[in-house]
């Protein structure tokens, strides 16, 4: 809890979006950061600037298959007067023993090779006769299939300037400079560089393990029988699914009956790979509230940012909530009301921004817009509640999907926006400019 | 190949970039769809049109915690006046064998539980005394603390109409309704649905398994030591990296040596696990391009799709690049350019639509967008070649970084977009409107 929201008030008030979002924030830590291999740091934040530790390239190289030769030796070259010169050799990208280059003399060069000693510049194979006496080629025989073509003359049809198709060594980064800043994102673009510059691997703030954990005695997994009263869990795969889609490594855990001691077990076996927990269900003004009743209670109340508060928010959907940090390392937990439309909502503004915030990312926001409600009447919304609203946003233009009930899971299905209507507005027309939530 | 597309005229004319791409997307299919695991098709494309087998909600249930009565008992009930009614017990979300509601009594109902025989309606308990005779409570006090609760006498302050707070068995979807048709991406909402009308497993396209390998005698991997000549592998990882961020599984093998027989060995060993083959160098007019020699011959020219084609392409950087499919199953392969700069991009250009062609995405490019140029000076670009240069883009705007080096990866890494100079234009002047595409 931050310390402007103070735990004993916070049954008694009703919390705003805002609010209930700023507490999480203030009170979610970035990750520790650890050592990863290259490939497993994808899309995880860099925590360190990384100073490239060898110039890029490491050494003059040729841009071009073609032959290393010294400037003198072509000047004045054209197709009428070549200049002849003696092949020495290959140089091929990776040669370990690079040949030397002299007066009269051109080393067949492959991309990527080192400049040989004594050559000054290197001129395209397409134009020379690439040794073979019959006027411009277009490219190089195999070596495999070829090998005379590592000897013998070469005609070199063109003059070429002094370091013509040479790559300095260092033009791409120098010894010394910094390659990437601490906060940086890896991407694939990244991970080149990281790569290219000999980093196997990369200090990061790791993905956040989530643990989601549904609750309800009525929940049934997809796939087998409903009897009377049941119905399918769907809270613990969207969420889990989500809580991927955020960057987060997320384990389902399936639905838990509505038993304080069971939920508690659960919970307390789940810790140990939880860096955030997401609970869906319980947390309302029932009597078989089980995450409230088991979780209402628990941290030491002299240490602070233990224990879970639950709370009413001016929110539709997602008017209770519950949020604090339970067991030895203060995991933080989120728990969402159970309707399938209120606990994904839920998700979307409070538990997205907490993984991205774990994960050590600026952006840990939904991106919003400004769109024209396009509907065939207004919009309702009570008063004194920010309502969420599902919509098709395209092209500026929104539509409400489904009504405002918060069971309507096959219009959420359809949506890919919510619609925010403020707190103060209880009516939106069509036409309307409104904000939205772009989602995904 | 395409039949528009002769492979004998291959090696000697320039292909430009949207006749490659046409190629390789005239030849690559959607994958055969299997039945995942509902987590397991996160981000996969739905084949099948999925029915609603059993309505939702599939029975009457209450949208509070509260008192589920007959209408008439709640008549006229005031705070002065309250409806005084027997309570008959509880129905809790998932009871198996509900109460029946007669006249003058009411059962405590939580959220989500059926609607039992008798009642006509639900009060929210925020509308009783919550049966503790002392005025409106706000909530009902935990089952297991205050077993009570669930008997003696409920006073009800406010009257209620028929089917007040109940959720209509159907409102959500019907049993018959389509819930989602064949071609839906599933994200978390279409998971949640498709777990709420009990599908356990799905029919979808799989993610498509990418093998990606690099070739070069001279690579050595990131953390080990560079001797002489040599240079960090970067390509197998960043394109590992950007196959997986294109929603493929991607396999990295290490890079290989310039030997093709070696090649050759490996390619057909990783076969078994590849839907797409992805290589790096090897394709150019050099004597060591050892993809090139490799695959050159492979396929039965009787056998149509068979074979690898390398091809000059009229692009700057990827001029050369080869395509086709190799091995019984015609698995198809991109052999792309070995340059860090040429390889990437040629991956967002030919290899993301590819991989996303095999999931069956109907959204297979990167998004473009219009820019003004903002730059020190103009830009100039090879007559006759598409030339993609490395841009950062922002609000409308794009200002290139780095040149146009292939080899220039450290700005590549500071790219968010590639600015895309026609064919027909050599000059490219400050405040000019540009084409970018945008990089995730």
């Amino acid at each position: 809890m931050s310390s402007t929201a103070p735990r004993t008030t916070g049954q008694d008030r009703l919390w705003s979006v805002d609010e209930h979002l700023e507490d999480i924030l203030a009170t979610v830590r970035p990750l520790e950061p650890i050592e990863l291999q290259l490939l497993d740091a994808q899309g995880c934040v860099l925590v360190e600037d990384v100073t490239v530790p060898v110039s890029l390239p490491p050494f003059d190289n040729s841009s071009m298959d073609g032959y290393a030769v010294r400037v003198a030796d072509v000047a004045g070259a054209c197709e009428e007067f070549p200049a002849v010169l003696e092949v020495v050799g290959d140089v091929a990208a990776g040669q370990a023993d690079p040949l030397t280059v002299g007066p009269g003399q051109a080393a067949r060069i492959m991309t990527g090779a080192p400049l040989p000693p004594g050559a000054e510049t290197v001129v395209p194979v397409e134009w020379t006769d690439g040794g073979l006496g019959e006027g411009p080629v277009t490219g190089m025989r195999a070596r495999a299939l070829a090998p005379e073509g590592a000897a013998g003359q070469v005609r070199v049809y063109r003059p070429a300037e002094a370091r013509a198709h040479v790559r300095d060594k260092g033009s791409d980064v120098k010894a010394g400079d910094r390659a990437l800043e601490a906060g940086t994102v890896l991407g694939p673009p990244q991970i080149a560089l990281l790569a290219a510059i000999g980093r196997g691997t990369v200090r990061v703030r790791p993905r956040p393990r989530v643990v989601v954990l549904s609750t309800g005695s009525e929940l049934v997994p997809p796939g087998e029988e409903l009897r009377a009263g049941q119905i399918h869990d769907s809270n613990s795969f969207a969420l889990t699914a989500a809580a991927r889609d955020a960057g987060a490594i997320a384990y389902r855990v399936g639905a838990v009956a509505d038993d304080a001691e069971t939920l508690r077990a659960t919970i307390e076996d789940q810790l140990v790979r939880a860096d955030l927990m997401v609970t869906t269900g319980g947390v309302s003004v029932g009597a078989y509230d089980v995450v409230k009743e088991a979780l209402s209670h628990t941290g030491d109340e002299d240490e602070p940012g233990s224990g879970v508060e639950f709370r009413k928010l001016a929110m539709q959907p997602g008017k209770p909530q519950g949020f604090g940090s339970i067991g030895p390392d203060h995991t933080p937990l989120l728990a969402l009301p159970g309707n399938p439309v209120s606990s994904y909502v839920s998700f979307e503004l409070f538990v997205r921004p907490a993984i991205r915030t774990l994960m050590g990312l600026e952006d840990v926001h939904r991106p919003r817009a400004r769109a024209k409600l396009t509907a065939g009447r207004a919009l309702t919304s009570p008063k004194g509640r920010r309502q969420f609203l599902r919509g098709a946003y395209s092209d500026g233009t929104i539509s409400p999907v489904g009504g405002s009930g918060s069971h309507l899971v096959a219009a959420l299905a359809q949506a890919n926006a919510l619609i925010v209507v403020p707190e103060d507005v209880e009516t939106v027309e069509p036409g309307t400019e409104v904000e939205v939530v772009l989602l995904g």
